[in-house]
């Protein structure tokens, strides 16, 4: 009866991150150092403006040649040829081979103007003055031609691109000494709960020690946020309303955990808040998670998402709804979950109107994803242990063991 | 003739990063607060000192009672019980229900002693001095039980567990508030060549901007280490082998690249390294990335990878035998790579002899691979669009469009 009560005025997985993505604002582009713009998203797109390589060089050690002069070489028949110069890399000289000559050429290093081939040191007596050459070299061979990666005006990088190590690699390749980018993405995470204690604190029963801070501040940061940890707060509205107003003026997305529960009186974040008119509380059909509450803050439009206090719950919104925030704080463009497929080793099941996100354990190798025992929302211990969450759609109860079904991997 | 003389000499990708791993030592644990231990490893197990929950507690916000005074509750013929008091999460104070009595309870509230379920808010009338009670709940309803999630000396996380944000919040939620963890590996990264530049700074024909330093250093910091990037050194053995030994004394693993080619003199870091007699050069049956060097350094038996110059070969090189080394210096379990498979969408060439790992866009959805043109070890602009490495056994020198093949993600 309370189910099919719920069910009635839920809103899909879909529906409520299409509502958040739709009122997240992308931050300001700022100009960033390529040490500071790791991890971060281009603001605009990034072209070559230059050559890439900038000038015609040589892709081993070797002789710079005309290919016509040594097209005769072989074991039996070596050509021997007079070295005129030795270039090395980073040499800024020009050089010029004359017909009938050869200069010694390091990788990397300028290729002198008349050559048309390198011939690698391999295929020769390593001379210096002359050198003996034991095989032909076709033109071109060992050369990396202006521009042949990348031609002036060539797209390198799109907007919108998150900044990895390869991506870093060939902004530092093109010239690149800074980038536009999004801001990294200020978080600040609060618990509250008049039950939470410090972690390495003694407890007495009745209190447990705040896990979903800690959790979600990693879990921010790993989205490559900077991070602050709010200390809890206890359960009184004032209190938790000055501190979320506070907090909205130095973030870009704050996130609370707890307080948003069926009860009423004791839900302080919802109480706080509810006065504000700006963010709404409802239940998504999914669980964990069902009581989710997103809006914006302050003068700036902040968002903040109120997370359920169950840390499983706090884990898997953070993970559903959270993460698309961030990315789209940074305008990383929207894309869909790319859900990897596996079968189920055990049978489970999942209740009516509700899709299911269980823990389990991905064996990609195999394929196959086992349920984890211990599936409740306060149970963090069997969360510790999953790879991955096995997603159940709203219409199923249960699934037999050997089904294929969609799992989302644990970063 | 060349490349008959090379593979007789070349040792396998599998050969040489074991002897890797079998020269490094794991580093000293460090006992670390929860907010520096996230991404760090477990130098030991950490196991349940106290039950998860502390404490028999409401899974839900309603009213704790002893399942037989409801069990007789319907919509027709509702049950109505006294409320003696209210419980919620953080009260400490014990309560007990006397028969046919209830109390009002929040979820996450300590469990009154006499209860053995507890009626959720949404099946009653939500009184506060007596409620009316329209479903019965059987015994358990609605509670968690002390340990329900970990007993006393449970396993929560073996040592070798890298600490995401789950695992943060495990270690939080059982009260610690540090943890025993290995150090974060300090990495230096020194980019050497005449022909290096800043990005940023204007460029003569015959000069490249430094890239590598940037990216290696960018993927040591992805890969959680404590990055340094050491300004580029120029072409001199002497200055070499200073910045190399005193960056090797603060250090826990350093990264070169650039000047181990095959030619001799210009070959810097192999000149410099070569004395000391601690590091070896070989050729490794890859490509891009043949020519390596690894070796132990100093007082402390630095690890060092030579690695070459070329970007690509730098990147591949990086991700294929650093960051396994970057774990074996957190006593991370070793683990074979977890490859995926896809299908070809074009035919690709290898040179035989040599595995290659060609840049690709790796379609998961579609269990596709597409091979990147511009397979060169200089063309980072073909590195930067890739998201797979598509590997080619040695034995392989050509593969038709369809064919399936491993493919190595790029984070």
């Amino acid at each position: 009866m309370a189910d099919a009560h719920d069910q009635a005025v839920m809103d899909s997985v879909e529906s409520y991150l299409s509502e958040i993505l739709g009122a997240i604002r992308p931050l300001q582009s700022v100009e960033l150092t390529l040490a500071d713009a790791q991890g971060t998203v281009l603001a605009a797109d990034v072209t070559a403006a230059w050559p890439l390589p900038g000038f015609d060089n040589s892709s081993m050690d070797g002789y710079a040649v005309r290919a016509a002069d040594v097209a005769a070489a072989s074991a039996g028949s070596p050509v021997t040829l007079p070295v005129d110069a030795e270039v090395a890399a980073g040499d800024t000289t020009p050089h010029t081979i004359a017909p009938g000559h050869c200069i010694k050429i390091m990788t990397g290093a300028l290729l002198p103007a008349g050559a048309d081939a390198v011939v690698p040191v391999e295929w020769t007596d390593g001379g210096t003055s002359t050198v003996r050459i034991t095989a032909p070299a076709d033109v071109g061979h060992a050369l990396r031609r202006t521009g042949d990666d990348a031609a002036p005006g060539d797209l390198l990088l799109p907007a919108g691109t998150r900044l990895g190590p390869a991506q870093i690699g060939v902004l530092a390749a093109a010239g690149h000494g800074t980038v536009r980018a999004r801001r990294r993405p200020r978080v600040t995470v609060i618990s509250t709960g008049n039950e939470l204690a410090e972690p390495g604190q003694p407890l007495v029963p009745g209190r447990i020690w705040d896990s979903n801070s800690y959790m979600l501040a990693a879990a921010a940061r790993q989205a490559g946020c900077d991070t602050t940890r709010h200390p809890t707060l206890r359960d009184d509205p004032e209190t938790v309303l000055a501190a979320i107003e506070t907090a909205a003026a130095g973030a870009d997305l704050l996130i609370t955990s707890g307080g948003v529960s069926m009860g009423g009186e004791h839900d302080v974040v919802k109480a706080a808040l509810s006065k504000l008119g700006t963010v709404t509380f409802r239940k998504v059909a999914m669980q964990p998670g069902m009581p989710q509450g997103f809006g914006l803050l302050g003068p700036s439009d902040t968002p903040i998402f109120t997370l359920p206090g169950n840390p499983v719950s706090a884990f898997v919104s953070f993970r559903l709804f959270v993460l698309p925030a961030v990315g789209a704080l940074q305008d990383l463009p929207a894309q869909r979950e790319a859900h990897r497929q596996a079968r189920l080793s055990e049978p489970v099941r999942s209740p009516a109107g509700r899709r299911s996100y269980l823990r389990g354990i991905l064996d990609s190798r195999a394929g196959a994803v086992t349920p984890l025992t211990g599936q409740s929302s306060h149970q963090i211990a069997s969360l510790a242990r999953a790879n991955a969450l096995i997603i159940v759609p709203e219409s199923v109860t249960s699934l037999p063991a050997g089904q294929t079904v969609d799992v989302l991997e644990l970063p």
